[in-house]
């Protein structure tokens, strides 16, 4: 694999003159290009060999190409604002919004690679690593990204020559330490690792290119080419597909629709007497702020989701759940259609930008499953991407639960009827008419393919790690004494678990 | 997850009736849509609980469609003939050619399935598994196939019920055995694994349905109707694409070429004295007979691939290679444009087809890089394709390698003008010149196209597991010995790694 790239490579000064104009000219073309159409991101990586000018070589990407437009980020051990969410926080936080080039030093690759050689993770924690890595490009291929991985290369001798040259130069020597030296006396190691990594995540729409150092005329000029290259057939592929798109359509029902569908097996008459809802929810809200306090306390963060129907009461379950933690302790977040900011982004980016840092809780009314729910009612997501979505929602769940964070998903569920009185009832109250739109009758319009879409999601996203809890919620009081008890009862096992009194 | 299908749904005998005469006829009209098209293969996969009517769903299938278009495979453990081969070479046999449908029972799943159950296999082999998985998936999905799962449920009860009312009647209690109540008892550990192994392997183009197995009528229903609307959605899908394929365009060179490649570095004026030649070449012969007769009688097996320009001797190297080894020990497989049948398949399956079985050497003179030469330079494999490639090409070999298969990857080098002078002399030769097409003058016009290819395949594919071999082969005697000489050598060191004297 790297033999291919210790043939010695050079380009004269000369020759790299000549080719440097034409070069920078189609990379700034291809550039406005890229920001005009605005339509997907450009992710590029540098990883490989100390001392192969994976430094130099951004410098002049940076020079060549338009640096409004380009954002540089390089990775150092997490900090500890990164330490407090999930390990690929911090690599979403940084993403480019489309038609912009984020490139990327010591990234993603960087720690399972050096844990890999330095024996601090086993062959098992590595696999899982680099599943990781593909789980996370593949959300951004298939959204349309274009994401480019160099490994700069140089030989065990050439590497060596290379870093007694950089320490001899007074302007770069701080380029080198003692890790680059440890990591040359490992070369066998290193190059061993990156080539199961390289292997392994290797893909169409992500590929890696293999770039001799040795020689910086060649390794500038080379790397501006493949980039070129690249995203010149990228811009081809997505201005067509621009060309063909057609504007959304409203899908109706599934093409198999399930009679019976788990919210038919929920008891909706369940409720309970209005002095007995009162004192619950007084006790309830007590130790639920006893609770909170430790939580925050020990830093344990909190996701918790709400869905369901319009006027399904989601908004005063939250109201009372929130009502005895600290008010520094918790946001809540609504969401309505993106802003312009989030639309230039993957779906998942707003609420990724949105995990709790350490002893925090954050609510989400309405959430990243509005990617299973309106987007796909209205076709603002194509039937493939809705269907993709249901993998990458669960993997955006894992991610949470296996940082430490307790995840609860709620959904509140009525029975039309019950809708129907709550929207009349709205409508008619001076302070609540507003909370009534054209858009939830219009929904309620759509009522069986929701339940339907209900169905797919406890179906493919109720999982042991972060199960759906389905509330019957008919009867206001039930529904937020059952939203309660459960935080509480979650919340307290998970003190008990970490050993907190 | 299976909550979802534990609602007690039934389709009473009435409705099916009406359903099933309109679901009939939609999937045989379907059934000859796709055939027409023979644009790609379907392949079903049934798995689940024990009880929850896989068979019966099958057979009702069978009955339901074309028998001629359909196979139902049911596998049981792997027999000596499937042993003697990597894994997966059993799916790829029984692989439906593109227009036909394939049934599966107890197919890939089960065993990883199983073995997690019992803790046959720890964690990081199941995940292994299910990563082995995915990359036959990806490539059947890659190459445009419908891959369809389903996971019939019946919760722990239902079970139990059910295999006592199978149990009591004659005609089906044979599908009822120990193992089944065995499994019944692992019930919660059954549906754990199973939920891992859904949330893993679920993909658009190769997603999970799970289907509630209680009611017949319903189960059967609800399995032709998840059928019908996949396969309809993908026909509609394929066909656009048909209507707006282009014929294959001819690809003189990559956009960025490399100047050196790993040909410059070889140094072509290897050669040596005719007597000397024919002196090595006997004791090779010896030796590698002597060391080929002890493979074959202990099982060990080997792939030898011999790739190369035009004329490079390949075919010469072959001949003396085999020349002192068993004759029912070996089979020499060329390749030329693939026959009917073989079009009708993934690219890798006639490559899968010809794998040797236990003690058998397979020599491939040209080989499944053709999908990185030839269909490369032709456009008959587009961009994608032919990218796409290089990690289906790995993993083919690293399942080879893995299995204890010891596979040799030649590539026989000559330079351009060696080559023309064996072009003229094979034109005047009386028994030679049938060796010479129009093909191989044209091939020589893409002679730098050609050796671009060739760098990118060895930096993509050459591994530590599958290395290339670069043979200098100007002079066919150096070039001939060796590969003579590598074949020895790795295979004497086979042998003592197997402990064989």
């Amino acid at each position: 694999m790297f033999d291919a790239a210790e043939l010695g490579q050079r380009v004269s000064k000369r020759e790299f003159k000549e080719r440097e104009l034409e070069l920078r000219t189609k990379l700034l073309t291809l550039q406005y290009r890229t920001q005009e159409l605005a339509r997907f991101p450009v992710l590029i990586d540098f990883a490989g060999v100390e001392g192969a000018g994976k430094t130099t070589t951004i410098n002049m990407l940076n020079m060549w190409m338009d640096p409004r437009w380009i954002r540089t980020t390089g990775y150092q051990e997490p900090t500890q604002v990164e330490m407090a969410r999930p390990r690929f926080w911090r690599y979403w936080r940084d993403m480019p919004p489309k038609g912009r080039v984020g490139l990327y030093l010591s990234g993603r690759y960087s720690r399972p690679l050096i844990g890999r050689v330095y024996d601090h993770i086993d062959e098992h924690e590595f696999d899982k690593r680099l599943s990781e890595i593909i789980r996370f490009e593949n959300a951004l291929v298939d959204d349309g990204a274009l994401v480019l991985k160099f490994w700069m290369h140089l030989g065990a001798a050439q590497q060596e020559k290379r870093l007694r040259k950089l320490e001899a130069d007074p302007l770069r020597s701080y380029q080198v330490n003692e890790e680059d030296w440890r990591n040359h006396e490992n070369y066998e190691n290193f190059i061993a690792a990156a080539e199961d990594l390289i292997t392994r995540t290797n893909r169409v729409g992500a590929a890696w290119h293999i770039v001799e150092g040795g020689n910086e005329n060649y390794r500038h000029l080379r790397v501006g080419e493949i980039i070129a290259g690249e995203l010149g057939r990228h811009l081809d592929a997505q201005e067509q597909e621009a060309a063909n798109e057609r504007p959304p359509a409203r899908v109706a029902s599934p093409d198999t629709p399930q009679v019976v569908t788990v919210f038919d097996a929920l008891d909706l008459t369940l409720a309970l007497p209005k002095s007995e809802y009162k004192e619950k929810l007084a006790t309830y809200q007590a130790q639920l702020g006893e609770l909170g306090r430790k939580a925050q306390e020990n830093g344990i963060s909190t996701v918790l989701v709400f869905e369901g129907p319009d006027a399904s009461g989601k908004g005063g379950a939250i109201r009372r759940t929130v009502w005895s933690l600290d008010a520094r302790s918790f946001t809540v977040h609504q969401f309505a259609a993106p802003t312009e900011e989030e639309r230039a982004h993957h779906y998942l980016w707003r609420f990724w930008k949105r995990l709790p840092r350490a002893g925090q809780v954050a609510v989400f009314d309405r959430s990243w499953y509005g990617r299973v729910l309106v987007e796909r009612a209205e076709g603002f997501a194509t039937a493939t991407e809705w269907r993709r979505a249901y993998n990458e929602i669960n993997d955006f769940e894992h991610q949470i639960v296996d940082h430490g964070t307790l995840l609860l998903k709620f959904w509140l569920h009525i029975d039309e009827d019950e809708q129907l009185v709550r929207f009349q009832k709205r409508e008619k109250s001076p302070y609540k008419h507003w909370k009534l739109t054209d858009e939830d009758w219009r929904n309620r319009e759509l009522w069986e393919a929701y339940e339907q879409y209900g169905q797919d999601i406890v179906q493919y996203t109720s999982t042991k790690k972060a199960p759906w809890i389905l509330v019957e919620a008919n009867n206001k009081g039930y529904a937020r004494l059952k939203v309660l008890k459960t935080l509480i009862d979650h919340l307290s096992a998970r003190l008990d678990d970490n050993g907190i009194e």
